[in-house]
């Protein structure tokens, strides 16, 4: 495995190996990698000859007063992990060789940035958007792994593409969770002990929500009724919304996903289903 | 000489173009091709394998107001022109095959839109950093083409190829002129005998300003009271801004550019120079 830290040199290389006919897989990641990443690294494995995975903490995502700074960080951890799953290259770079200025040029999410977590973290997706254009042009990839978990992630960045014909796919990983439902999470690890406890209810309360939805009952209130007094964190939000259009107009695929604030750990959750319960 | 009309036709071509190991270059125009296009072909077709020249009139860099349903166009002429100067792709989709739907994910121009045309053509710049991204990642060239005439133009999508990261070069074109001085634009069709007596007073009135501006004086000044009297178009505006920063901080590359709007035809010309006269 390749640690490559700069643009010129992961040039050199996209270079070397388009040029050899290989195609390359891509596997975004802000590190402190789980086992959602890692099954997003064997997808791409069997998809493509090369497999690229970045390891970014991207400032451009994180608000003002976000976890940026606290964000959870194991280099040598994650270049073990990502080494034993067949990586090939871990793009590393610092925040001054990917933002070497101020951007002139702005992408936008638009209306899709308007409900769930965008809705709660103005200027988000549009960090996210500025990142993944970016290594998109830089790795040349043939294909882009994201997880399901970040399902309105992966509805902006899968439009951005459709939006602007990159000449690459998004392929979609479903969420990897623990033995008690739990979804995996860098994040996971600022949960206090009696959090951790409580996380799992964030699942079942989704899945007796889409039962309730595909019932035609009223999913929110099924998954506010089942959280209130199983977990000490706060509700940010609890949303139905068609799939992937992010609208209230849902005719066959639905999200139902919450967002939950521990003290010091922000989760979120979902499920992807068809609403008429096929 | 090849036309193709479809996105998926010309993904294959790309394919099978980039399989081979060729270069591509594109010259991006929106048709009613003159010497400037041309000029730029002959610029892509030294530096690339192939050369793929767009034809699109591209409703997104128009205002309400403006000229879209005018503009010019003759695609025999076009294809024709294309054809002798060696062009081995027509790119020429229909509206609805580059835009099926309302894009999701907008890209701005920001504060480099602020100012010369961006300023007096609200959303302009936003359209054609729409279509060029589209472009530049559909025939997946390694170089594109733009003239300096559109200085504002080119100053904004080297920025968004530099924020970016966009795997292509963008590389310069030298304004093509007439015999007389009057730049080379697809709109001079549109400016009636009289009008088009005077239109060289653009270029010479630039040039008197340009002097003024390394020598110390305003050079604003002086092309307005050059101009006045000699055109009976209207200025819409004259300015002298960094070059390609477009700012007031200039400390060597310099703009000096203008727009006048003559009865049916809004011409624009500019000159790029060293402030300190080198």
């Amino acid at each position: 495995m390749q640690t490559i830290e700069t643009i010129q040199e992961l040039k050199n290389w996209v270079k070397k190996t388009k040029e050899s006919g290989k195609t390359i897989g891509l596997v975004p990641t802000m590190g402190f990698l789980h086992d959602g990443h890692i099954s997003l690294v064997n997808k791409a494995k069997a998809e493509n000859d090369r497999v690229v995975m970045s390891i970014f903490v991207n400032p451009a995502q994180f608000g003002p007063n976000e976890d940026f700074d606290r964000y959870p960080r194991d280099w040598d951890r994650d270049r073990q992990l990502a080494e034993e799953v067949g990586t090939d290259v871990i793009f590393a770079p610092s925040v001054e060789e990917m933002y070497p200025r101020k951007s002139q040029i702005s992408i936008s999410a638009g209306a899709l940035a308007d409900v769930l977590c965008g809705a709660k973290r103005p200027g988000h997706f549009d960090g996210v958007l500025k990142v993944v254009t970016k290594l998109f042009h830089l790795t040349q990839a043939d294909r882009a792994y994201f997880g399901q978990k970040d399902a309105q992630q992966l509805a902006i960045i899968e439009s951005l593409v459709e939006d602007y014909n990159f000449p690459l796919a998004i392929r979609r990983g479903e969420t990897v969770r623990e033995a008690d439902g739990l979804a995996k999470s860098s994040r996971n690890v600022y949960l206090s002990e009696a959090e951790r406890k409580e996380a799992p209810h964030l699942q079942q309360a989704l899945q007796l929500g889409r039962q309730a939805a595909i019932e035609g009952r009223d999913p929110v209130a099924v998954v506010r009724n089942y959280l209130d007094g199983r977990i000490s964190g706060t509700i940010d939000y609890i949303e139905l919304l068609a799939y992937p259009a992010l609208t209230n107009d849902i005719k066959d695929e639905a999200i139902l996903a919450l967002a939950v604030q521990f003290e010091k750990a922000r989760l979120i959750d979902n499920l992807i289903f068809n609403i008429k319960g096929n």
